[in-house]
């Protein structure tokens, strides 16, 4: 078979799964997930021993140590993954609950329930933990999910697909509802993007060039995120301690995520006490500072910022900072730069924490908290399979309940429209 | 200018103005929608002069009746018109709306509020009230909207919006919060549907063509439906009375609109009769049938339905009948020929009807109610923008909060997370 015939043969049993899935009980859902769970920890050797393919390709490749770090399976990572499956299991499952319903004036009553999208493109980097996590929360949600990882872990992750799928098969569910595409060929991914016959949903998964290539060839809707060009405001009234103790947090806690700080502003007014205290914090912790001109004057030795670094996600030690006149010119700043992920204002002041939250239209707004938390498990999600920056369908970080949608529906005894 | 940066032109006013309606109170808003009223109202005379423009030159190019029907604008139109601006003005306003918020261990507040899209472009065929209705629940819900109406309604359009901006000028919004192209070149559609910088979201509405011509060529998201194949299904123990007048409300009340029956299932043990009563009444009221081989051998001079049949949306006085053997053949007919719409079951059975509940995934699922229910208005949601088949952001008939995402947003004391 050629490739796109396989892919379209992977995507009409996709379908074909994604209709039994959808009234699976939440019980045999979680009793598969533990199963799975199960079968992963005693499967480890063969897992592991699948990865060495992987792994010795990658050493031939020349990748670098972080990439063979994040693509190598130990016992210790299979227990994590395994361990993952059990907390999906354990969620509240989102498929069947009335969102709300009403009484009609005709005695109709009419209710939204949630139902699952249906098939999910899953396209992803190097971790092969991805498959077991992503085939988790759409096998829950009562999705069939086509998984596409990066050909550097293709062993390892369809070694981790064929366990879940022989557990599906043992439980009596529709092997089809987990496949991952077995070829590297690019063409496969091509192929896939072009199937909106078949697949509901396109979740990329890894850096803004992947997401990009996803985006613009693929004819079904994609959910999101390019960068996270996160802030943090430092207002006028701030607690300097809560201000320095919150931009170390968003700085340096995990620099190269999505939701770490990359600009911070300052509130002009409160610059010549706080920026010194920042600065050397921030200093010590490894951080390159580039500043405007106003906090040059302040700590001469930072380096100057051009335009181009407003718009910067370092995904590293490093921070641009901005000195503003006030909350307008920090909004303004956020609405021109900003990426629409994640923002915090530091203050004392009510209603300037009151307009930011209500100004600043991106998918997580904070007041005095660090941007950190924006994660589908410190929000209590209870799991997170993707972050959106647009805002069709979901916006920010996406749990369970974004991988449906609601039906409307319609108990009646007889009614006519006139 | 030409109309490549014409359009760009526009979408970006209208973004810059959707940053300022983001905020606007619901009273600001509302005044302007009532104010609308009055002016529509009002400038009734322009209004019908400007619309004398266009029924020319509909005549001029021989358009129906019909169609020019649809185009024309009476006295009646427009006060039609501007009561439907204060029906929206009256609807809850969707925007700030917390929809949930929780406590988290570490202290954190979080919660989901309601925020517009951003700018919404609308791209519809001939009547012009479409301008004012679309206008309205853009504004309402704190979206910028961009309106692309059909040539021959171009003076009408226009006229309106215009009436509309000056409203938004006296009441000090933004002018470019409601915008119609200006111009009737194909190449302006094709340019807008280009700027996904800009524009958020693109609802077409009108007839099969020009909606796959939108979604075909469209950068930006389209929310849309192609065409509603409903169903009833009349299972063996309905009420015959009802499920006669179900399918007579269904299939005649309004046969031009996506919501009406176009197929009939039928349980066999119910057929022989229910068929003959069925029949009676539907010819009456000027149906022709097509049916299966079974429906046939009770009514023998009924057209036989070919396959082709079962797909189509007839949007007249038509309707394909089938005989089932049960309730999984119908739900397996709907999956097969079903466009997700809309489809009801009439039934005694407590447990099939809870079974067609929960196993079709149609937009829209009834138990002993017309098809015809299927309506923003109808369902309680005070308003109708469109209707989605497809289940990304909006599935079934679309309100005002449908005109809306969810941010997080988070209320803290400190936290970092570690």
């Amino acid at each position: 078979m050629n490739i796109k015939d396989q892919i379209i043969e992977i995507a009409r049993n996709a379908k074909s799964a994604s209709h039994r899935l959808a009234t699976i009980s939440s019980e045999i859902k979680n009793k598969a997930l533990r199963d799975m769970a199960d079968r992963l920890t005693a499967d480890k050797d063969r897992l592991i021993t699948e990865n060495k393919k992987d792994l010795a390709y990658a050493r031939q490749k020349g990748l670098t140590s972080a990439m063979i770090d994040r693509l190598t399976l130990k016992e210790e990572t299979v227990r994590g993954m395994a361990e993952g499956l059990r907390e999906v299991a354990a969620l509240p499952d989102p498929v069947g609950k009335i969102t709300s319903m009403w009484r009609r004036p005709n005695g109709l009553l009419v209710g939204r329930m949630r139902i699952p999208l249906g098939v999910i493109g899953i396209i992803y980097e190097s971790r092969p933990n991805v498959t077991a996590d992503a085939a988790a929360l759409c096998l829950k949600s009562g999705n069939a999910v086509i998984l596409r990882g990066g050909s550097e872990a293709i062993h390892s992750n369809l070694a981790i697909a064929r366990i879940l799928q022989e557990v599906l098969k043992a439980t009596g569910l529709p092997e089809a509802a987990i496949q991952a595409i077995p070829t590297t060929d690019r063409e496969a991914v091509n192929e896939m993007l072009q199937l909106e016959e078949y697949i509901d949903l396109i979740i990329p998964r890894g850096g803004e060039e992947l997401i990009r290539a996803v985006v613009n060839r693929s004819k079904i809707p994609v959910i999101k995120h390019y960068k996270g060009v996160c802030h943090i405001f430092v207002d006028a009234t701030a607690d300097l301690d809560m201000a320095v103790e919150l931009s170390m947090n968003a700085k340096t806690q995990r620099p190269g995520v999505c939701n770490a700080m990359e600009t911070l502003l300052i509130h002009k007014d409160i610059a010549q006490s706080f920026l010194p205290r920042a600065v050397s914090k921030l200093r010590e912790a490894g951080v390159t500072l580039k500043g405007c001109e106003g906090t040059r004057a302040i700590v001469p030795d930072v380096e100057a910022a051009t335009e181009a670094d407003w718009y910067e996600e370092y995904l590293d030690l490093t921070l641009a900072v901005r000195i503003v006149n006030d909350i307008d010119e920090a909004v303004a700043h956020i609405e021109r730069y900003g990426s629409l992920h994640t923002e915090s204002i530091i203050t004392r002041d009510y209603n300037n924490s009151q307009r930011f939250i209500n100004e600043v239209n991106s998918s997580t707004v904070a007041v005095n908290a660090s941007t950190r938390f924006s994660d589908g498990f410190e929000l209590g999600l209870g799991a997170e399979i993707g972050i959106s920056t647009t805002k069709l369908h979901a916006f920010g970080p996406m749990g369970l309940e974004e991988l449906t949608t609601t039906k409307f529906i319609i108990y009646g005894n007889g009614q006519i429209r006139t």
